[in-house]
This record gives C-alpha cells, structure tokens and sequence, in this order.
C-alpha cells in the first residue's frame, strides 16, 4: 500500500476528531444583556469539560506526532499494517464519547474506566505497530528504530493502567495519572534541550 | 483527471464518515456520583448501537482498502470514472442514516433493509468500477487486474442480497448475513498467512 | 501560492459538506417494533429532505469535479486568486442551511429563493475564476482555455437566475430550474459519447 | 518532521472548522406554506450569527493564507515547531464557540472578552511562529523573512487588545476592532495594486 495514502486518511481521521471534540462543547442558554458574573456561573461547569478536551486533544496530538515519525520510518506497509492502523483509528474516533462523559461527570468511576480502557486500548495498538513492524521488517532503516525507542507508548500504557486499579480506591489519583502522561511527555524533551 | 485529488477527495468523505459514526454515540443524561451499576444500566441500550456502528466502520475500512488498491492499478481517470466515484461516495455518506436506525431498531425488518440496500448499491457501485475500468482500458497492467480478482465486491453482493430475502423471513439471519461479510473478509486472508 | 495546497484545502472544505448534507437527514423516533408501513409513514416526509440533499450533493460534486479540472489549467496561483477560491468556498460552506430548509418546505417562496441566491453566488462566483485568470495571464496554456469553454458555469447562472424570477410566478417553475442544471450538465456529455 | 504532512494536517483542521462554523446556523421551526414576511421575521434573529460566522470564517481564512505562505519559507521543521502549531490549531478549533456565543448575543461584554481573547491567542501564537523559525533557523531564505514582514500578525494583536480594553468602555468599539482586523488586512494589499 501506499504510505502516503495511509497517512493521509490517517490525518483527515485526526483533524476531524479534534476539531470536533472542542465543538462538544455547547453554548448555554443565557439571557440577553447578563453580566459578566451571570456568565462566570454560566460558564463555570463547562470548565471540567474544557479541561477534559484539552486533555483529550494534547493526547490525540501526542498520538498524531508518534504516528508522523513512525510512519516516516516505514517502507511501503503490508495490508495487515494497513488493518493495525484502521484499529488504531477506531479507538481515535471512540474518543469523544468517554471524554463528554468523563467531562460531564469527571469524579465518576465509570466515565474514568471507560476513558482509561479506551485510551490504553490506543496506547497498546500503537505499541503493536512496533512489534508488527519490526516482525515484519517494515522499517526502512534498523539503526532509526533504536533511536526511536519506546518512549512514546510504554509511559501511557502504564499510566494508563495505574489509572484502571487506582478507579477502585480513589478516583483523583486516577485523574492524575491522565495528566501526568503529557508531562512524561513533554518533560523529558524539556530537560533533554536544557541540557544540550 | 489526476487520481491524486480523486484519491485524496475520496480519502476525505471516508475520514469523516468513520469519525462521524462513532460521534452518533450520544452521551445519556446520568446523575452526578452515580454508582457503576446504575451507569452499565444507562450505557445498555447503546451496545447495539455501538456494535451497529462498528460493523459499517469495519465495512467502510474494508471499502476504503479496496478502493486504495484498485485506484493503484489505475492509469489516470476520465470524467465518467469521477463519477462513477462520486456516485459510490454518495452511498458512502448515506451509511449513518440506516447505520443510526438499524442501532434503534436492531430487529426490525426496515432498518434491516435499508441497511442491506444500501451496502447493496455500495457494493454494487464498487463492482461497477472494475467492469468501467476494464471497458474503458483503464488498467496500468492487465495482469494485475486478475491477481486482484472479485473478492472484494462479489460476496458481499450476495450476502446482502441473501439478507434482503432473509428479512421477510427472519430478521436474525439478515442480520447474520451483516457480519458475515467481513468474516469472508478476513478470514480467507488469515488462511492464506498459515499456509504460508 | 502551491496550487497544491489550495486543491487539498478546497477538497478538504468539498468532503466534508457532502458528508455533513447527508448527516442532516435526522433519524425519526419510532417504536420499537413497528410494522413496515409504519416506517414508511414515519419515513415519507424525509423523502423531499433526502431528494433535496442528493440535488445540492450532485451540484456540490459537479462544482468539484469542475474546480479540479481548472485548477489543472493554472500556473501557481496568486493570492488574489485564493481569496476568490476562499469566497467560492464561503459559498460551497453556506449550502447545507438552504438545502435543509428547502427540504423543509419545498414549495415555499423564500427557501427557493434562498436556494437560487446561494447557488447563483457560487457559479458567479465560479464564472469568476476564470475572467481573473484570463485577465492575470495564470493559465498554464491558452489553448486549453479555449477547449474548457463556459459550459460549466454559464448554464447554471442562467438556470438560477430564471428560478429567481419564477419563484415570484409558479414555485414548481422554479423546481424545475434546479433539476435542469445537472441535466444541462449530463445529457450534453453522454450525447457526445454518443455520437462518438 | 515532514513539512507537508504538517500542512495537510492543518488544513483539515481549517477545512473542518470552516464547515462546521456555516452549519451551527440552525434552521428555524417555520410552518409550511408560510409567507415571505413570516420567513423574513423568523429569520432576522440569524443575522447577527450569520454576520459573526463570516467574520470568523475571513479571519480564519487570514490565519490558512498566512500559514500557507508562512510554511512556504520553512525548511524540515522540528517536533518544537510542530507542538506550537499544535497550540494554534487548538485556539483555532476553539473559535466556533466564542463565536456562536458572540452570535447568540453580540452586545454582551463576557462574549465579546472571550472571542477577543480567542483571537488574540491565536494571533499571539502566529506571531511565536516566525520567533520561533528564527531563533532555531528554520527559514529556508533569510532575505524572504524580510519580504514576508509582520504585517499579518501584528495588527490582529494590536486590535484585539483594543477590543478587550474597549470591552469595559463601550462593546460597540470592540465590535468595531473585530470588522477593522480584516480591513486592515485587506486595505494595503488593494492599495498597493491600485499605485502599481
């Protein structure tokens, strides 16, 4: 198959869920000519949801990026690779629902679940692009494929299940280990610029 | 025409119908710190709506690979073909409407035939395509063409068709029919590897 | 500018409204286990919406397919250029509200009206194109000029322009304007294969 | 990273946005065979949105024609430059709700404060682009930087800190900084041509 083609229906599935996450967000029904605070109290339980898909949205995003590099490794891929990817896809386009559940209710345990189930099921498929690829000899170049390391997906899947058995005794550790995987994310390239 | 913007226009019709599926997945109405229970009881009545609507995106994926290998084949199209084209893709983007009312409606006899007739012309449109492209000498390499053989379109003609005579007899067999289809999909590639 | 770059964004802007025309076609409520008549009742006045929906869908793919072969007719485009591409566009975004609204009410004087203005707009607009073209010498060769010929636009501009002043004798006149332009599209086309 | 899937992932996003900025003008409930008047009456509450969505729809067709020419001078860009694009595309997926809330209620102060801060976000982040392309010598052509000029970002900031401090004088300056930004944008470049 064609890689170009592979990522760029790849890249219309993830511009479009992240477009349409934000717009889950509904404008209130608010009087004409309210002030400022009327607004705020308006306003105010849409914030658990704003944060939920801006939490939703850096993921996607730190997924988009990990899709980019990989792919860019990659000789033409097989039709199975083609089929790991239209999984990956799936959990991609199932984001929404958990997110608008777990911002409408984000101290639920089941909103938490079900958002944690979905985003490790994510995190594994995208860790089986690696083992499929390199079974299958798909990287053009073995010397990247050490380069590129594991950091991408082995921090989320185990924040991820930490996030699962944490939802059985308390739910806030549960929502700090979401947010702690873009800062494992983030954090180490920080430093790593620092340094250099 | 150049097959490159055909391609990537088609890319894109499929993109958002597979991300729009999944977003027809209504969050329900659920009071605050509820218990799990109470949340598996309000989740209930949308599991055959979610399995409804991964069936038409694995049916989407298996026409969107499909319809990837056959534009490969292709020296560039003409005019009639681009419609051809837009023709399949107006079924395509007609799917989460019977996909929607078949999650409704899982056993009764309109949605199943709305939903089979309209996976009918899909398939039947994406037929169409090979005996044009063969008419009008469409193929880069005609040998190819017979290595591609009818396995995509062929059985899942039949089986639709079974399922539309199925529905005046008994809607399950119909709806057997459904995941057959990807079944006779996956499975005689999956043969294929072992024997290998 | 990258004509490149301007095509993937316009096509992009072209998927995503036949996708989301189609979406408008809201599932009905009904009973569980209602009879096939009964679903044909509850199914009866989405027929003009769906009628509406597939004639903007078949304008909206004309315009594509019209648009693709004259952006293969330019040299790299100006900026001048994209903001008419951008107006056009305004115009492609815009005809979801008239088509739903027709759909509505299909024989009533201002969604006709609305309708006409709006696809008017879009095929001046289109007729646009190629004036700013001519006048700022971007075709890559001007004897193709010549063989594209008007037939694309000037049709619908005049078709349009009649509904507009029909609305205001016998709405149904005006209908019938809106089916003529796929056909003065079609039919010329299939006659010359004829006769070849 | 490679610069062209950076872009086509972009544009979806501007694509996406565009579209579904148009479709938030709902339909109203209109009974059939209701007169011209009647429809003029039911539809003068959509105006004002119809006005904030083209607003929004030109300023963000400003930020695609910038980005276009902007990653145009780019060479390969880093995973750095592909995070800040990441940011701009969030504020850019968030302008649909600042604006329905604008359209729902144009002279009220808190949605006027919120599409300003939107706004401003996004211009802010646009201008950290070419800070950012110097500072890691990511253009391609130094002398084009100079020729590029600040012209696109600066003014949309300059306005929409006007408008947010105008905000508590009187909503109607603000409103007025909102239409200046692309007059300002569109003013020079027709001014130029006319001396040329």
């Amino acid at each position: 198959m064609s890689n170009d083609r592979v990522e760029a229906f790849s890249d219309g599935v993830f511009a479009i869920i992240l477009t349409l996450l934000i717009l889950e967000l509904r404008v209130p029904e608010i009087p004409d000519h309210s002030s400022l605070s009327w607004y705020a109290s308006a306003m105010a339980p849409l914030v658990p949801k704003a944060i939920t898909f801006v939490l939703t949205f850096v993921l996607i995003c730190i997924h988009w990026v990990g899709h980019h590099y990989f792919f860019r490794q990659l000789q033409p891929v097989t039709i199975g690779f083609a089929w790991l990817n239209n999984l990956f896809l799936l959990w991609i386009c199932f984001m929404p629902f958990p997110t608008a559940l777990l911002g409408d209710h984000p101290t639920d345990q089941f909103p938490i679940l079900l958002y944690a189930v979905n985003q490790l099921l994510a995190a594994l498929t995208f860790f089986a692009f690696r083992s499929y690829a390199s079974r299958n000899q798909l990287f053009a170049d073995n010397a990247a494929v050490k380069a590129l390391g594991p950091r991408h997906s082995l921090p989320a899947i185990i924040m991820f299940l930490l996030s699962i058995l944490f939802a059985f005794i308390n739910v806030y550790l549960s929502l700090a280990c979401f947010f702690v995987v873009p800062l494992l994310y983030f954090v180490p390239t920080m430093l790593e610029k620092k340094i250099k």
